[in-house]
């Protein structure tokens, strides 16, 4: 990536959080601090374009949109590194913002080629490369989990829970964090979509000179469905740990990628769907 | 909808939850339950075909599907009523489920049109018809809330959580409800996903003889996003309750349709983002 230009002057950058004023009501009727002002997370539609092809749109927080622009695109296998993505633009568009990624030429042909196949009829909706390939994608690699301890685990979900500051004045935002094997959090992104949160955190990874993805986990405050351990493994991670439960096509692909997946993660307890710690296994 | 094939053979519909037996880690080691089974939600693939034309692939939880297609394509304003769905299969395809709708020649024409604009080039990511019209698509109609008190609101909450059958086993799974002005469930659909749980009911309640959108409002276990409020407005409710946050797109779209929305609906207390009703207005 040679050169960022992102606009975010006031106007282009929408706020994160914006002041509301709702009305509250309470059993006596409209509650004494009915009038106080409280902060909700904006969400703003982004659309995505490479090299001057719509892609997608997005709903997601107007924050860290490098982040999620590379991440979005390495998570979704549209890029293969960071060193595709050559310029982006952000730009206000009518009630929204652009993302203008400027990719390699490599990449334009396989997005255009991803394009093409959708344009067509498909016989099977399932198996035609508008949608089961999209679904399914091929992992680049299967990934092995980092040795973690279960206080480790806890910890990340400690320090996670302490370090959503928009979470904390808004409510209604997931987070994904980068923790070391330790359990140490150190890099945190914030969405109102699970997804987006952990595709920014991809991003921003991806950015980092010397990020080693086999040296620590992902915590997230959420679920652990399908797309959440997909894009986990395909940024090379090797752990998942969820605060919720996992679904069960997230526990198969987990296990088909060689993740291990953590799910109800909390102090002094965590279960294993996929992948748990040899030290932990039962002798046999 | 004339006739509806589904193939609701046990190999056609994958099962809701699925019984595994992961590793659970306490403290002191593997856990004294650790080889006891537990439930967890299904995800499945699911590929909307409209007339032969792939449409769209939504990972979903394989139950009341045909509440599903039907209030998917209502929601996303491709059919006008259910009159324009005039067939319904259900095929298992590879690794996931293919729902083919047959839809009047009128619908067939609006999706026909919707696609060659996704296959062109557009100058502006958002206003172009492959992104800013799917966003922000111009609503059938305002609607207006029904009166609905704060005991109302807190009776839908309770008896939507008593009323979550798949959560209860499995954890991780939305739902969304329809109530009467009295607050009393009437119907209720989950999904592992927010938005797929909101089509489902919406497209049992389009099913049903003589229902008025009018009579009743929407509650749901999630947050209130943009789309929730869409798809909500969309089919003629005008009041959405939410037991967590709204966005703030959410808010600004819900005082475009004329939509209640409250959040953080709780036993004594709600908060209006957007139409409050006028008994609980402050006299000025």
């Amino acid at each position: 990536m040679k050169r960022i230009a992102l606009d975010t002057s006031e106007q282009a950058l929408p706020a994160a959080v914006v002041e509301v004023h709702p009305l509250r009501l309470g059993t006596g009727g409209r509650q004494a601090d009915a009038d106080a002002g409280e902060w909700v997370a904006e969400e703003v539609p982004i659309a995505l374009e490479f090299n001057g092809l719509s892609h997608a749109v997005m709903l997601a927080t107007p924050l860290d949109l490098e982040d999620f622009a590379l991440g979005f695109a390495l998570s979704e296998g549209l890029l293969d590194s960071p060193a595709d993505l050559l310029d982006l633009e952000l730009q206000p568009q009518c009630q929204g913002l652009a993302l203008r990624l400027t990719v390699t030429a490599r990449c334009e042909m396989r997005l255009k080629e991803r394009r093409r196949s959708l344009a067509g009829r498909t016989g099977c909706g399932l198996c035609g490369t508008d949608s089961l390939d999209q679904v399914f994608r091929p992992l680049a690699q299967r990934v092995s989990p980092p040795a973690v301890s279960l206080e480790a685990l806890a910890r990340a979900m400690r320090e996670l829970a302490q370090a959503q500051p928009l979470q904390r004045r808004s409510g209604g935002v997931h987070a994904a964090a980068w923790c070391n094997t330790e359990g140490a959090l150190q890099l945190v992104r914030e969405d109102v979509g699970r997804h987006n949160a952990l595709d920014k955190l991809v991003g921003a990874l991806a950015r980092q000179l010397g990020h080693e993805p086999q040296a620590g986990f992902v915590a997230v405050t959420s679920r652990a469905s399908f797309e959440m351990v997909q894009k986990t493994a395909q940024a090379g991670i090797g752990l998942l740990a969820a605060v919720s439960a996992p679904t069960h096509l997230a526990i198969r692909q987990a296990q088909a990628a060689g993740l291990a997946l953590a799910g109800f993660v909390r102090e002094g307890r965590a279960t294993f769907y996929a992948g748990a710690p040899a030290q932990a296994q039962p002798a046999r």
